[in-house]
């Protein structure tokens, strides 16, 4: 009677696409009448973890409370999406032992493309030094060794990221409206759009190669 | 599509019942096949508020932060059941304003009473000083000017209180399945369970009364 709910956990480098991928998801999910809740960093920062650091206790902290509230969000039928870098592999593990129908999504972006998309100038600063323990710059990112789906942000458009991850839920039976499904596969065909950009140029080059390859 | 979610706002003294009445409340929402999920003082605190301590801003955070996750569990459609005491009226206006679908569930109790119930030994420290800000005895309770639903869980069994929450959930559609409820009200007449000990003598002496008039 009730829906299967499901967890999908983006996970990357700053600037790597989580947000505007969860957002994007978000917004499809509605379209096909799922109630999904975004859990993103900065948000579940203002109501969960005011007050916690950046340090990787205060981290570890951070990424356990979103797995608390993304399994109850699971548990009840809904979907959480969730958007926060989540660098340690180990925390990423403890979440997909809580949480049932857990499906981890690896945004894959270079770090030099990330570097030079710093949205919020987050990566200038780290590289000075003022801010610290930043992900990718002076904290490690640890890729999940196993993830359910891989995108590559910097090859593809944000709706042909969707596009493979809603076909992964297919696939698994966690949506089944198998119509609107295809609704979004044809609107793909005619209104992709970019995430930033600077990724015009390096998916033109990029795409061109793997065509003919 | 997706379910009409609400929340369960119990709200009342320490040891007035809440968590009893959160426990039973989930049972039956379970055996009607709503997905429920309890958000304790406890639970919370050990999840997402570690480190707070019972200073009037933190216990305000502490509210904060389980209105947030309820307000999430209901929106995507599932049913959230708090038994946080939740003493201020202000920060309960915060969560009705915040949750769609709110019911305020006012678990009225004398003090005396719950000061002989006493289930963790909490009453008698804090009347030694040793536990500060502790509501009924050195912090204030105030209670609901217009709850949706009031318990007397001094007076009635905790079935019979559930019973009135349920009835209550019936009448204004947020549950539906009426031969079930029907069942519960056939079991509750053969297998009332007593919260307390405590109660069954209070209670015995009540009834007559009421019964009488």
């Amino acid at each position: 009677m009730n829906r299967r709910g499901f967890t999908v956990w983006f996970t990357g480098l700053p600037c790597s696409g989580k947000s505007t991928l969860a957002k994007l998801l978000h917004m499809h999910l509605n379209t096909l009448n799922y109630a999904a809740e975004i859990l993103d960093g900065d948000e579940v920062r203002k109501r969960l973890t005011k007050g916690l650091t950046f340090s990787k206790e205060d981290r570890d902290e951070n990424i356990r409370r979103i797995s608390y509230v993304a399994k109850l969000v699971t548990r009840v039928g809904g979907v959480a999406i969730t958007a926060a870098i989540s660098p340690y592999e180990k925390l990423r593990v403890e979440a997909r032992n809580e949480i049932i129908n857990f499906i981890e999504v690896y945004v894959n972006c270079p770090l030099d493309v990330c570097i030079a998309r710093d949205v919020k100038g987050h990566y200038a600063k780290a590289q000075k030094g003022e801010i610290l323990n930043f992900t990718g710059i002076s904290d490690p990112y640890e890729p999940p060794s196993n993830p359910e789906v891989r995108l590559h942000t910097h090859e593809e458009t944000a709706e042909e990221s969707i596009h493979t991850v809603l076909e992964y839920l297919k696939l698994q039976g966690y949506i089944s409206e198998d119509v609107l499904v295809t609704q979004l596969q044809e609107n793909l065909k005619t209104s992709a759009k970019k995430i930033k950009p600077i990724d015009v140029a390096r998916r033109d080059s990029t795409s061109l190669v793997q065509k003919s390859s």
